[in-house]
């Protein structure tokens, strides 16, 4: 695949190029792969910690996992059916000594030593929650009130090379994950939708909250999108950073029992329980920040300069 | 790969189901991917932020790279074929729309789905200080007295299942970087191996530097670790966890002007900058400290509670 024009404009380039400059992110020679200064971390790290003080403050409980995920899960949560074309597969040496020389020689020069690779039995995570829903299966029927966790700012992957600052292929998601009975998990994400909102609001953004779909892939994909949309199941909070429409900073997501019938989670009662995850996009909410009050934090209005704990 | 039995100890797999009922670790079904209990996440991160200070402290300016780098940069950097058995490189989906349904029905079963993917341009970060030099690289000639950069803890993936718990496939490693003259970064190194032994002593922990060298792959592999060894480029600070030997939680690694070939780092008088790494293997220092003083960190000594701000 190769960076395709269509995928970004002219202002979101432009963007792009004033963020370099600045030393904000730095260039790494792929699309969508940056590194960040200390201040992009500092706004970050302080979005994260507001939404995590939310989180506390509402009984959540931590657990945090690594950017790769065992194939299996994946392969089992139906996404490498569903997003084939956004998957990352960790391939690794699949040969005897000789091939590495082999292997060797070609990577000196940039030439394809890809033969030499096999797929190994993990991939990159996609979303920050997947590892989450067979963890807590392991432990056993829910007890009443089911559980909340915040997965904290985990890496996730997603194969789609863009110039727009705001489409990465590897960011990070801050997800939090409720388990429960069907009517607590339904009012837990009306909860979330509100709550992010507000503190967009607190921090100067213009949010909306959208009905959304996934990016499900081709003609069977347009179907499952459509009926994802019919049902309601994915809200996304929209911000005007760059390009022609806004971009989706955090998502609100019921999946229903899904999740459950995968993994077998399971109530005290024996039924199924339901699932929804929140997602906080930690680079858009700071590109969000930093596209609404200006490149230098100093500058920003007190009043989200203190919500930050910035001043 | 499979995991061998060779790789792990029986008291290393003790530890590692000790983990695993205390709800420390989380089980993901692969070997060497695991999830963190909040308690867990928090000592990691006190020791992160100890580190950090006394970065910080001594000038240290921080720059954050995500767990994915440029396929380019490690085949430059030598990595692909000093290290082939360690590397992750990512494959995307590499096909038309009837390839993703047969890809699609393959994984649902959890059958061989990789001929449809292809290698990208990305692989997974071995290391977390190689990002920095191309980009140091790219500022023009260092000034007077270099640079010093705090990675901060960077997820680094290596491709070696093991049931030992320190012995990772996805780890964090905390990262500092010092770029300049010969001189300068042979005494950074120098006061960081003391540095870090003076924190393991705070922290309880029994300390040992030794000259060490890295799994270098191979017959050609062996000489380059012999050569390594004899002119003490890399140093390791090991603490007894589990298993027959002491595990290295640190290490201390000068390249002579290595890196600064590669990429271009120049001093102002357009001599070739040293480069030097240190780096802190956050779960291996958490794992030390939960060996060395137990499971339960409310009952560790006061004097390292009160180092990691813990009471």
């Amino acid at each position: 695949m190769t960076v395709q024009a269509s995928s970004s404009s002219s202002d979101q380039t432009e963007l792009l190029a004033e963020l370099f400059a600045a030393g904000m992110l730095i260039e790494t020679g792929v699309p969508g792969v940056y590194g960040h200064s200390d201040t992009f971390e500092l706004i970050r790290e302080r979005v994260a910690a507001a939404v995590g003080a939310l989180a506390s403050a509402r009984g959540a409980a931590r657990l945090t996992f690594p950017p790769v995920i065992p194939r299996r899960t994946l392969e089992s949560t139906g996404y490498v059916g569903n997003f084939p074309h956004l998957v990352g597969s960790i391939f690794g040496f699949h040969g005897a000594e000789g091939d590495a020389v082999t292997q060797r020689e070609r990577a000196a020069t940039h030439e394809d030593w890809s033969e030499f690779q096999g797929q190994t039995d993990m991939m990159l995570l996609p979303a920050a929650c997947y590892p989450v829903y067979p963890a807590v299966a392991k432990r056993g029927p829910l007890k009443s009130g089911g559980t909340f966790i915040d997965m904290g700012g985990t890496w996730v992957f997603r194969h789609e090379p863009s110039l727009d600052p705001a489409r990465r292929q590897i960011f990070r998601q801050h997800e939090l994950v409720r388990i429960a009975e069907p009517e607590g998990v339904i009012a837990w994400r009306r909860e979330w939708s509100e709550l992010a909102l507000q503190l967009f609001r607190e921090l100067g953004l213009r949010g909306e909250l959208e009905n959304a779909s996934d990016p499900f892939f081709g003609r069977h994909g347009r179907l499952l999108a459509a009926n994802q949309s019919a049902d309601e199941l994915k809200w996304e909070l929209v911000v005007q950073i760059a390009g022609p429409k806004p971009t989706a900073c955090a998502s609100f997501n019921y999946h229903v029992d899904r999740f459950a019938e995968t993994w077998g989670l399971e109530l005290s009662d024996g039924t199924r329980a339901h699932t929804a995850c929140v997602g906080f996009g930690q680079e858009r909410i700071t590109l969000a920040l930093l596209a609404t009050h200006g490149l230098d934090p100093q500058r920003w209005p007190a009043a989200v300069r203190t919500r930050l704990g910035l001043s």
